[in-house]
């Protein structure tokens, strides 16, 4: 299987902002925060994991099927149909 | 877009179990059950919403990517990756 | 345990709604209409099982908590963030 | 709000290691890995994400609802029934 296409700063730059949510529970846990502060910043890491992984399937159905070579118009139809649908299924 | 593959009486079957679920939360909330065991089958009615919402993506998959005649080998193998990460997403 | 807040009128509709849409699901099915709307139209069914989780989960511990003549107000707030807790939760 | 139950050592465990996996991520995008394999590391996030969720809801009702001095007995009832169905959702 190839690899992402080329450019993954923008990945790398989510995963990045996504261990800071995470280093920031960290210390909220370690200084005894109130755990309904604790929760809300949880929520938010929940919702940047989902966009990571949205993004991550978009790239890959696109990288491997929709760019390939030999992908037929349907294919490209069909690939394009299910990338609107888990978009609304990875909110 | 082409239609689902054939025979679609498995899924049929599958959305007539849920209207039932449904049937038996709605007759629950008329006879003003207690709101534990309606949350319970509400949980059983989201988890056989999310195995239908699965086959169905499967069934997009494989019938307008994988079985078009143009499907290339790459294609494919992208395509029963994409839906290996699937299943354990919308378990 | 005590039965759901008097009511439950917008809580059975709600329900009906649900099996409405599933109606229609069925109907696609049995019409070989074409999988993305169908899974268009799942998509909206979880959406709308989802809300019907959240306020089944909000009238619960309303009822039997927020609302017990013995609940403190130390109860009623972690109780009331709670429930805005769920809310992001449960989108 | 009070803040959580004393000793939060594994819960911090829990986030240390959910960052653990992160870096992982990270590292597979810097070296251009298969993004099938990244999908994979990050399903596994997600999963060890919701089950520091539930740990910390789990532990605000305990905490600030069931051990409040002034809980009754129907109060603490309904909190474990909570508890229950939250566990279910989420999975």
């Amino acid at each position: 299987m190839a690899h992402l296409s080329g450019d993954n700063t923008k990945l790398i730059q989510r995963v990045r902002r996504l261990k800071g949510q995470l280093e920031g529970i960290e210390r909220m846990l370690v200084d005894g925060e109130d755990c309904y502060k604790i929760l809300q910043n949880t929520a938010a890491c929940r919702g940047a994991l989902n966009s990571l992984t949205r993004q991550l399937m978009e790239e890959h159905i696109v990288h491997h099927i929709e760019q390939e070579a030999s992908a037929s118009e349907p294919i490209k139809a069909a690939s394009r149909d299910l990338r609107e649908i888990l978009h609304s299924y990875l909110k």
